[in-house]
């Protein structure tokens, strides 16, 4: 929604910190400096956003305010912004300063860069389809039933020519069995997509999607009625559980946090809450205690490949094996949820009693329309307290003396809906020094038609309802971690356990295992190793904890995943080269900070972490970028749809030899008192344990 | 404690469900029959428990409970003892029928089989030990200060020989700094440990430890006092926190849970509570909504391996490796926590208010004494709800209209202490079908003493305080998974993701994955692939999914852990071979419930899984069990003392295929109302982003 904001004025802009997130005002600021400067030009607005800080004017900043020292100067605050101008259609980046309201620079790009996608854009591409007279005709021909209507997703095009240069969308179709707001679509796929020229409107053409075993496909049918799948509450078939229980967080002295504008306080930690239109939930500055950990935490970006191409010749298939749906034009869906749309802007405004349980804060955030207006995202970032069971526990089985401490947490989240999936991403903090980032997947499979009333199957996907099929796809992320281990030069090593080779001196036993340290000491990746229990840590070489005498480190608990699957040479690997190793190594350079590059819609090639990690750079003891590729390889099932239980991973943070001891000893017993847990009685006749 | 007790009498055992636990009532009674049958002679009772029905007797009692038919007749109750002849010493194992009072058999066991460790036993030596003068002799030698005393753990010996038949106790002393229920004595280890014959009570030897860098051992020195490192809140030095606010559950109506005697129902589950001695915690006759999943689920086995033998010539040591903790005595640590000492009988007494949150419903166990005499073990497990944030959640991106289920799960859990380490272990049910083990690791390392107030630190363990290191060590779980996935007759198998070849025809982008199923036809092990996404699935092949069109399924949602580092042919090894492969299938045997063996204490070899995989059983559509290995290589932080932050990991069992949709679809929506959550609002000065 649209507010009604004053005239723009840079008034009281000095007081944001350098971390705080755009403000309406200075998207208006925006405005008017591009105006300014390009007069009388057209101009249509994709993204207005803050442009973080340079390290090192950030960091004395940082560091007087947490030693309490008087505050320098801070950095510079300058904006950027991604733009079309509609008359030539080229497309644009400016860098903006909003204290001098001059633009630092502003430039064309290459014809063959895209900018991500936008609300309004996606939302005008959606009517566009809706309207086009073949589009229409391809509606009439399936003579849906009274009653029946259609709509579509666009989809970000992908990539599989070298040569394309147009901005494309490709609109998958679905038929709305009822007039109702969450009738699921999803479950009654069309058998035809139109692509359009973003830029002039215009259809492409429209693609026939296969439909049976095969790649075969055939001119648009009539549609065979099928039964739709629902998930909304009101439109299921059977009666709702009448036997769950209120459970109930009461917080009768308010929460253990305390929030002034985006500075966070809690059980020690500290940190800011960012918000950024790409990134969405970004945490900078986190200390622990007063002490440094981590520079800046997020989800750099995540891809989602689905591709492929299938052989045109079915018998070449061995039934009992499966590939990813490989049929054209399946092969193109390669989404960046982060680098071509956005999980700022398509994070859900979120309501209270609805998505968190307890006493909740919530963070706003802004974004632009095309036209330059401010657009509030309301309540995009929730937070609150949660109990997740025994921190820590000692019993004395002398006299059963026990030491209970429960585990505290506090969770900073949001959840993104791109078009059908939904991704919940959320940063939990522990009393332990712990800093959890768990992901769960859930929303709706993309899905195909599937001639499937005769009991054909797929071998690259799972039949999930009547005349529907969901393909085999991975979800890929990459996480970028700024670490600060007591300050910005860190050492990224790790450490396997490897058994010692029997040896009449050594080892006579065969009992003995070693543990073998290597230093990353160039930029660059590794992988994971289950078998050797490779841990990876991060190290600040210049403090040795007095305990251990070793350097302080914080540990990546990290999450073994497969990485991408598709062959060396294929567009989704030159696209995403983050997804071919877990682990990556930089040195920090500013505005690296998205894994596949700056733009990666209708990217040909990769121009992020590739890039940054072929540059020879030398990362012992300085200031490096750590980033952690993870996820999912997804080969549904039924009971993912309609809507998919939540797939939960989560990757942690440890401190390893940061602390002397166990930090968490201070935090008071677990208590009855405290706690006030009910206990079940049994009834009379239920017991038969006195038998 | 010992409860006054009615004489024996077995009316009303029959009311008892084939899958109740142990009753005082059947401890006397199996006493009963024991000194009728040997009359005259001293016996020491170490184990009396059910054995578990025949499967084939249980089974068709269990179908026709679940499908309201007349109930046919119960299985035999039988019971087991393991005990001592006092006056020969031998170790004899009985089956007892307590319908009839007979004795089914009663049969000594080989010289080299030792039984497992039991309660009167442990308390025995420590104290024979505390009032050994070559002991007291050793403490004299350390020239405590006043009021500093000494206590001692004494261990399970482990094996490192293949002639031992003595029953021999480990005691590893420690100091322990004030007359306090919760000193941490593990703080202050002392340099020798005495070996007792647990039959004789005589002194074996005394073991010096090694207190430096290298083996080398000398006779105890005075004491260098040191401070202790606490965990015991009233003993700690820095105050405790103040800013941790209440956050109290509440459960208006109560839980959504009902209990008779053992069996639970909650949400469309239903199952029976277990307890046994060895286990602890079972779950029998898992249903959902009257469908089979589980016949039993519990965890099997667990071992501790510390050991090796370390070089004599330190010189041979690269510095920056590290071994696990290989000196003389502690390469014999091998700690079998199920087997040689038992989940059930370690369980701790749980509190309301200081294990669990919310409503609780506990359940109680028994164990024999040395003497016969039935000892109630109250509240060995708890069961609550808990709130696990989002199940599902879709938003119509069109309209921002969102259905949003909450996860609410049910927890059944038991503490276990283990001399210095607690285990936690729970199961989890969820509203989709899933279940999950977790398992959290905490309580006190292990410890040895070690001089490190000039700097010098091991390459095998971590300095965790003044005077005290902490040896690398694996925690490795088998957790036994008995199925029936809509019935008996099951079949395991595995599919793999793998990248198709680049070919002209059948992939020219190169964008193909294929995932091949692989059956485990014949009973044996399997490895886990985290490159291959492998996924190990148990189908029912005579029931095939309406939707998918392949037979119903649970998978293993499986945590890849690296396997036993021990060297083939070492004892760790040989006595544990369920710990070298992450998989394992054995055709189903009444009898078979323990990875490494019935009897674990000093063994030699494994008398568990490795032979019953090596039977060459077709283990295809039949009654298979399934067997999972995992666990933790656990090289200590000094965040690890001196009580552990909890370590946690868990597997899923999760349908696939097992439905035909979400089956949490008709869980009611999460509302506002239901929840009853809490605003934070903004103080009026703290939020800028109105500028």
């Amino acid at each position: 929604m649209s507010l009604p904001f004053p005239a723009p004025a840079s008034e009281g802009l000095s007081q944001l910190h350098p971390f705080d997130p755009l403000t309406p005002v200075e998207i208006k600021l925006a405005v008017s400096i591009l105006e300014k400067a390009l007069p009388g030009v057209p101009l249509r607005y994709k993204r207005i956003d803050v442009l973080e800080p340079i390290k090192k004017d950030a960091v004395p900043y940082l560091d007087a305010e947490r030693l309490g020292a008087p505050l320098p100067k801070k950095p510079a605050r300058l904006l950027f912004s991604y733009f079309h101008r509609t008359d030539t259609g080229g497309f644009f980046k400016a860098v903006l300063n909003v204290g001098t309201m001059q633009p630092v620079y502003i430039k064309e790009l290459p014809k063959d860069v895209q900018g991500p996608a936008d609300i309004d854009e996606l939302i005008e591409i959606e009517e566009i389809c809706m309207k086009h007279p073949a589009v229409l005709a391809e509606i009439e021909k399936m003579q849906l039933p009274d009653g029946y209507t259609v709509c579509n997703d666009p989809w970000i095009y992908g990539t599989d020519s070298n040569t394309e240069t147009r901005r494309l969308a490709q609109c998958y179709m679905y038929i709305i069995e009822v007039d109702h707001p969450e009738s699921n679509h999803y479950s009654l796929p069309c058998a035809f997509s139109p692509v359009f020229d973003q830029v002039t409107k215009e259809l492409v053409r429209i693609d026939q999607l296969p439909t049976g075993v095969d790649s075969t496909t055939q001119p648009t049918q009539p549609w065979k009625p099928v039964k739709c799948v629902h998930y909304a509450h009101d439109l299921l078939d059977e009666p709702l559980r009448t036997d769950l229980k209120p459970y109930i967080v009461n917080q009768p002295e308010g929460p253990s946090f305390s929030v002034s504008g985006h500075e966070v306080s809690w059980q020690k930690w500290r940190f800011r809450v960012g918000f950024t239109n790409r990134d969405g939930l970004v945490l900078y500055n986190v200390t622990y205690d007063g002490r440094q950990t981590f520079y800046r935490l997020s989800m750099s970006e995540m891809t989602v490949p689905y591709g492929g191409k299938y052989p045109s010749d079915p018998l070449k298939r061995i039934d009992s094996d499966k590939v990813e749906d490989p049929r054209a034009p399946f092969h193109r869906k390669q989404a960046f949820d982060a680098g071509d749309v956005g999980f700022g802007i398509t994070a859900n405004q979120l309501a209270l009693g609805c998505d968190c349980l307890g006493h909740i804060k919530y963070f706003d955030g802004y974004r632009t329309d095309s036209k330059g207006n401010p657009v509030h995202l309301k309540n995009v970032i929730c937070m609150h307290e949660q109990d997740n069971g025994i921190q820590h526990k000692h019993t004395n089985y002398r006299n059963n003396m026990a030491t209970v401490v429960r585990n505290r947490e506090l969770v900073v989240q949001m959840i993104c809906t791109v078009s059908n999936y939904e991704y919940i991403l959320a940063w939990i903090f522990d009393q332990a020094g712990n800093i959890e980032h768990e992901i769960r997947a859930t929303g709706i499979l993309s899905t195909m038609p599937m001639d499937n009333e005769d009991g054909a199957k797929v071998p690259w996907g799972t039949n999930v309802g009547p005349g529907v099929m969901a393909a085999y796809h991975q979800h890929l992320f990459s996480v970028r971690i700024d670490p600060a281990v007591d300050g910005h030069n860190n050492t990224l090593y790790y450490e396997d356990s490897v058994p010692m080779p029997v040896d009449e001196e050594l080892n006579p036993f065969g009992m003995g295992y070693t543990s073998k340290q290597t230093v990353l000491k160039k930029a660059g990746f590794a992988d994971l190793s289950v078998e050797k229990n490779r841990v990876f840590k991060i190290r600040n070489d210049s403090k040795i904890n007095d305990v251990s005498l070793k350097p302080v480190a914080y540990k990546l608990h990290s999450v073994p995943s497969q990485m991408l699957l598709m062959s060396e040479g294929s567009f989704a690997r030159k696209r995403a080269a983050f997804s071919e190793h877990a682990m990556w190594v930089t040195k920090h350079q500013d505005d690296e900070l998205y894994a596949a590059g700056e733009f990666t819609n209708q990217s040909r090639v990769d121009t992020g972490l590739s890039e940054w990690a072929a540059r020879d750079d030398d990362v012992e003891n300085t200031d490096i970028v750590v980033w952690h590729t993870f996820g999912l390889t997804h080969n549904p099932r039924p009971e993912d749809f309609p809507v998919m239980p939540s797939e939960r991973i989560s990757f942690m943070l440890k401190p390893d030899g940061f602390f002397t001891k166990n930090p968490a000893l201070d935090v008071p017993p677990s208590t009855q008192r405290f706690n006030q847990s009910t206990l079940h009685e049994d009834s009379c006749c239920s017991d038969k344990s006195k038998l």
